[in-house]
């Protein structure tokens, strides 16, 4: 409701196409200014320099704008090129439902304790990073969430990953594939981290893994919850 | 205002006192099954029961339930003592908006990249396990949300936890101290590591610390932006 008040106020919307469209029904009568994905700065850039003008400006993100997403982009253009007239704008971050959120929702807990979560992307930082993170996440039996498994340009980090956390974490552990959340085509499904392949997943995949405690319940329609105990045996 | 439906269409809730009376404007009229903090398993179990008995039953939890909360004190119930008049209940779990995610869009995005959440309470888990956590984080240069830092009763954990980050992380790393999230007296400080006392926290704050990539942005009020850029160098 939050989101919706602000979005209704506002005289422009700077976002990605996709999440425009998803929000067209609050944006009638408004500037929308549409771009591509992967030009995070250039949105970022585009909306502090309407805001300076006077506009009302709102950047759409999917998810939680605080997670992998919009929030960072816009402070590191705020930060970098530091315009002086970007100085008086009011800005405020709305917080929102992260895709690991409601992918465990529709499953039970499986970030129900202690858990992580890593972008496989190697874009931005180098591929050593990525893997010596989840090499520590493995060491220290946390759940996993990864965001960006997988791309048509980045193909092997998914099988990369597996195979460290194969060296310490079992083949049956629960691993969740969720796609297009709280969207048309919602699909959510159990698999085991044996199981994980490439094309378990796509860019719009979030993945959950399991820890070592991650338990599965059987349910009457023949599914099973997932959850993370509170305790650690 | 999905939970707002749900709440609404149930006849009974359950949950915590404080938290009862957070949502009492949308209960008049329906059952309110309060009890004490810490007995989440028998709070658990009178749900299902109800659930069983027929009745439209809400358990409310604060934050996102599948984070440190309610969804998974329910899942351990219906796993570990399974009665048969259970298997027939309509369990659904919906997600919300963690203390992690408001503290941070508070201040900016300091989570805004690879991160990891740890519960800093050794009741249900050893403390070798938390601290082992702990290291493994610190290794791979993941922001961290802290939560339960400390109570009347854990008073040592919260200054063990910053002895283990202070080996490999600078005293001058932004911590984000958060209290009241979202309810009257909420409190949203910046500080350093290096200035981070039990005295921070109470049983109600949840702690951010940054990982070495984490920036502070200077507003024309004096405050800071806090943000984890998206690429690592």
């Amino acid at each position: 409701p939050q989101v919706r008040q602000t979005i209704l106020a506002a005289t422009d919307i700077v976002g990605y196409h996709t999440y425009l469209n998803l929000v067209k029904d609050l944006t009638v009568g408004k500037e929308c200014h549409g771009s591509d994905n992967r030009v995070e700065l250039d949105r970022s850039k585009l909306a502090l320099d309407l805001a300076a003008s006077g506009k009302n400006v709102v950047v759409i993100s999917s998810g939680d704008p605080g997670i992998f997403a919009m929030a960072s982009a816009v402070l590191e253009v705020l930060d970098k090129e530091a315009k002086p007239e970007w100085q008086t704008i009011d800005l405020q971050i709305a917080p929102g439902i992260s895709a690991m959120q409601a992918a465990a929702a529709a499953v039970g807990a499986p970030l129900g304790h202690d858990f992580c979560a890593i972008s496989l992307s190697d874009i931005l930082k180098p591929w050593e990073v990525v893997a010596s993170r989840i090499a520590s996440a493995a060491e220290a039996d946390l759940a996993i969430a990864f965001y960006n498994p997988i791309s048509s340009q980045r193909t092997w980090q998914l099988t990369a990953a597996k195979e460290i956390l194969i060296k310490t974490r079992s083949g049956t552990t629960p691993v969740i594939l969720a796609r297009n959340l709280g969207r048309p085509g919602q699909e959510v499904k159990v698999i085991t981290l044996g199981e994980l392949v490439p094309e378990s997943a796509d860019m719009r995949t979030v993945i959950l893994i399991g820890s070592s405690q991650t338990k599965l319940i059987p349910r009457a329609d023949g599914n099973n919850w997932v959850y993370t105990p509170r305790s650690y045996q």
